[in-house]
């Protein structure tokens, strides 16, 4: 029997997020929450993470209603949720970080459950490189892995980093974070020298303007961004992006050149979605058919064809 | 006879740049001579503006040489040709301009020749926006007019521009520029408020981000930029794309929604061409071929299906 389960490694939170359009304390969040839930809504997902003891129970009920394995999630007694504080401003493109209490997250080391280890997908979102190392060597199966990072590790970590690239078959990344990790301007020569780190496919976030994939020295695709007429909060759109990428592809068992072209989509859609509420909000009550619908969608607005 | 010439109206200019990949010093430029020779790959261009005497003959001989009757190109006895002098830097998304000597151009006053004045096809270039008008008033046969504009305009002469706007079919319009005029920050809300002020097509052009066309309350079409491993010089980008747009259009004669998706293709194909060289450097030696390639390449990056 095929497993098209995915393993999602990363980040479990409470997060106190303020925007022009609200504002939400201490409210579910965490990258592998959100690329987690949005991986639901195609395959089963196996999530590890940590929180303390004052995580709500009911986040953990809503995870595990949502064909989510959360045994994976540890709960340190006495111990106190990873908690970020930001807000965003203006076009929302750029969050300000408040505040940064890791608390558990601070000693964090993943440890899969015997059952997560035959895992044929793995995202390793955005955690410490070194971390992400620990488990790969867990998942000796490990068919498809992609993995996340930020500018933080990419400065204080780069070796590491270097090694999981070496590593990955699969790397989300932003456009500002391309041009630190290689020096270069031009994202699309940079993203052609991440691909000889390792990365098959080097798939670049770029926010409200889309993605971009790149395999091997050019361009393979480029998705647009959905237009949205209303943000409400940023937080997790590059996790649902990856989470609804993963999650999609694992569906389907195939990974083509064309069918990571969907994964694509499908990631953009689950982001588009996410951005639309606070916290888990909007994917509390998204539907399947409000997925495919926006899928459907994105193919019309990128359509033209020559005339006849 | 159809006549499937388009008419453009705008600034011929010298220009003086300097980019991480080199300088030129007063160079051919000019919103009017990107379009009209964008356009002039597909259809024939009439084309109004000014110069003074120390303008080279070699460039009018050069625009006269590509479909482009140059007759509505005044020559200004004793005066000096408008000059603009900028850099770039970095990622090279925003000019920093050193120098505008308006020179000629200061009081340019567009009289259109008897026969430009039964164009069907109008791309009204960034001028004051009460220029616009002028030319609109000697237009009356046209079908299809777009316009372009500048955040000078916005704020120095915003009713001028309001009445401009009522009159165009088109408008191209960064999305600094949207923000500006309409004091929204979501492009897409703010796009749509500029479609109640007139034009059937809001065009926003977003530079590496490639372009979005707005028809009534939503989205119509996105597309992607072309992925360039290396940008020269950016002066005439969104220049040329209006050019290739509107010469798209005229040469084929159908301005349908389908078909005005291939003229925001062709449009970010010649500003993509654009940027590769300095000044005119590379319409000077772009062939039709290129242009239908870089097309279909445009189709290949953005295609996606649902899998079988």
């Amino acid at each position: 029997m095929s497993d098209n389960s995915v393993l999602i490694v990363g980040s479990v939170a409470l997060d106190t997020v303020e925007t022009p359009h609200g504002k939400v304390e201490r409210a579910l969040g965490g990258a592998a929450v959100y690329s987690s839930v949005a991986a639901s809504f195609f395959t089963p997902v196996r999530v590890v993470g940590v929180v303390g003891e004052d995580f709500p129970k009911e986040h953990l009920d809503f995870l595990a209603s949502r064909k989510i394995d959360t045994k994976g999630i540890q709960t340190i007694p006495g111990g106190k949720t990873f908690h970020w504080a930001g807000s965003y401003e203006g076009d929302m493109n750029q969050a300000n970080t408040k505040l940064t209490e890791l608390n558990v997250f601070q000693s964090f080391s993943p440890e899969l459950p015997q059952d997560y280890r035959t895992s044929k997908y793995v995202f390793l979102a955005n955690i410490d490189p070194e971390l992400q190392l620990k488990v790969l060597d867990q998942v000796p199966d490990a068919k498809l892995v992609a993995c996340d990072t930020m500018n933080f590790w990419i400065s204080s970590k780069k070796d590491s980093l270097l090694e999981v690239l070496k590593r990955v078959d699969i790397v989300f990344i932003n456009d500002a974070e391309v041009r630190q990790l290689t020096g270069i301007v031009n994202i699309t020569r940079a993203a052609s020298e991440i691909h000889k780190l390792g990365p098959k496919y080097v798939v670049v976030k770029k926010g409200e303007h889309g993605a971009v994939m790149y395999c091997g020295e050019s361009i393979c695709f480029a998705a647009a961004s959905y237009p949205l007429t209303e943000v409400a909060d940023p937080t997790g759109a590059g996790d649902s992006f990856a989470g609804g990428f993963m999650g999609y592809l694992a569906s389907t068992g195939e990974v083509s050149d064309m069918n990571i072209r969907n994964a694509v989509i499908y990631g953009s859609t689950l982001a588009s979605y996410n951005v639309q509420d606070f916290s888990l909000g909007m994917f509390k009550r998204l539907t399947k058919d409000q997925i495919n619908q926006r899928y459907n969608e994105f193919r019309q607005i990128v359509h033209f064809e020559p005339m006849a």
